[in-house]
């Protein structure tokens, strides 16, 4: 099942160098897993903002809500999530 | 160069069924043929709604222009656009 | 699979009143069709509003997509959707 | 009296992490309570959000408003609320 | 049970005439008749707008659905709604 | 003449429980005697909010510009004001 | 007593011109009677835009409400109002 | 030419009183220079908000930045701007 | 004196074609005029919408609102209007 | 390739005074090597605001991001994006 999620980041400018780049590192050896199981399909950076539009394949929507909430920058984002569903205009029988 | 593309379709309620039958037939076309040419990256339908995620791979702004311009449902289309870039956390070096 | 649904209604006011009654009455046979079968677990009128708040319980996101577009009323209706989650508060194990 | 609440929670970041807990077992406690009293009807947590959807069954709007005011997140709360009433195409005499 | 409501009418300028003083007759009428029974304790013009503010005085959450669905403007009408308590600092103990 | 008040009060979670309960006493105190003097006329507690509906009753624009300014809680608030008018269909000739 | 007004005109693309000119002119013929009478003390187009502001003196939020809705435009209006002080770094006693 | 202004002062309500007094007390004076010279040509307090509408009357866009960069309280407003016409329903050949 | 002027274009998707293609006509027959003259310095369309970004150079405020007044598309456009002035850091004398 | 950029800047009242003047002196030397480069071909201050609009002249997407993510005043930044394209009335062929 895909989901379509935009998250943005807003970390304070004041925050510790030091934990901001820990947080950054977990996040990203987070999201590299994550991406190698195939649950996370697709991850691209918006350009000009601290903020990614990503896809995710998952097997339910408690799935999606336990893989969100166990980011290291949850606490900083702002998430909108959209389902997502083969479009009949589609040459894909599985677009993923 | 990608291009994340949102397009919310509205057509009015009272068209004349063929006319939206023949439009929608024609935007197919379209779209399929671009995806077949490898522009029009993804296509997905977004839940519940008559819009759609797309992602298109174009050699330049103009050219996401002129390609969102012919669309025949293109008077009927909210659009709303970013510019993607490979994020720095992602697996793939060229995540398409 | 749990999905709260909003709905808010809107016809235009100059509809034919023959044209809206069958659409309710249309709409209103697939409400119950679906209640029945268990897959519109909730349906409550917002007071003061045409519109409602539901919860659907369905397979994945593409049933509800399918679900919501065979609707009647679906091009007159404004429709926002979340994913839904036992809550850890819950003391049910199964909140429908 | 049915009422449909979305509560969307903010603790600051940087809150001591004992008080948060402290806050966090203290609204479950209550939480639990009022579902076991019936009031607190529903309690469902919107995926991907620090954020849930409840129905209380309240006698009144006064109750409605002494039951979230005692939230111990309430100071954290951003709160919106809608009456709910029996939908004329339910299937059922008391959706509760 | 206090109810706080505004309403802004919003008549199509091109509505006939007839229609429009007759529904406003109407209004009007129904307006009267639910003050008289305590029901509709206030009634203010907004100043500048074709707009009211309103205080409702209802047994439940589902009277004030039903009246407010039989006001013949209502198909018109754009309404919100909050629910209303004694305020600590009231110096009347039945604040209508 | 009579003003529509939306006063929302947001005092900063952090604030020193002393000096938070001193400006609630203070607002108190001066909002019974401005009811007592008949100026604010209505005083509604919103559900579920820390906010008010009010309605004051005064000679000017700029009597209510003084009476607000003067709130001790008037640095916490987001205020929003609507002139009231007797409405046509009121019952009352003088709705206050 | 001052008042601000912001009023925005949204005369429909197909109205017919001469009924457009005639609501025109008839607005002009009463905005300069009120001027004269100095009760629409300032008038000023948005520059780029179809609206105006314009500065009230008028005895009341009565005569506010009166003044706005005999106006031949006020179907067509947006309008939105703030009460007026004098500004305690004003040179003027009477800012007008 | 004519500029109308729209202030918005917002000072942290936990601002030194001496530093909110100094900056107040520099903002009158320049203000009243500016109105003396007749370059700040109205300034009204919005009722019931610390916020301002002023219409300004200056040589060019530059000198409205460059007038508007200097007021000590700049860093703590939130300024929307419109260029101002005379309007041809006006009684004034210039109406300032 | 510059301004920067956003221009969306909105004409209903069933006007008259030949009456839409003669607007375009008169609106590019006047667009290059005032080009040719230096008053509208800059002309982009934004990609994948029916609008544009232009820069005026123009002697007023005055001036700006009757050029854009006898657009042929002005009924038709939602306009936004932001006076510019020479950057600090521009390493132009005049940047038009 | 041609991108119109808005940059509002919103540093903190309380910054340090020399860090901000630091910020602002690297901002300026890098805006000014990227102008004399070629790349930031338009600079404008927005009149009344802390904000900018800027043309850039880039050859991709990558490139867009990689100059705004560098500017040291990016953290401080509220940045939006949109492509540009010669429109079809311009009289430049290529309007820079």
């Amino acid at each position: 099942m895909l989901f379509h999620v935009k998250m943005i980041v807003q970390l304070p400018p004041d925050m510790d160098p030091a934990k901001a780049a820990q947080l950054k590192a977990d996040e990203k050896q987070l999201a590299q897993r994550l991406q190698r199981e195939g649950k996370w399909r697709h991850l691209w950076r918006i350009a000009g903002q601290y903020a990614n539009y990503s896809v995710f394949d998952l097997a339910s929507v408690e799935e999606l809500h336990d893989t969100l909430m166990q980011l290291p920058l949850f606490p900083y984002m702002q998430i909108s999530i959209d389902g997502l569903c083969r479009h009949p205009s589609s040459i894909h029988t599985d677009d993923r």
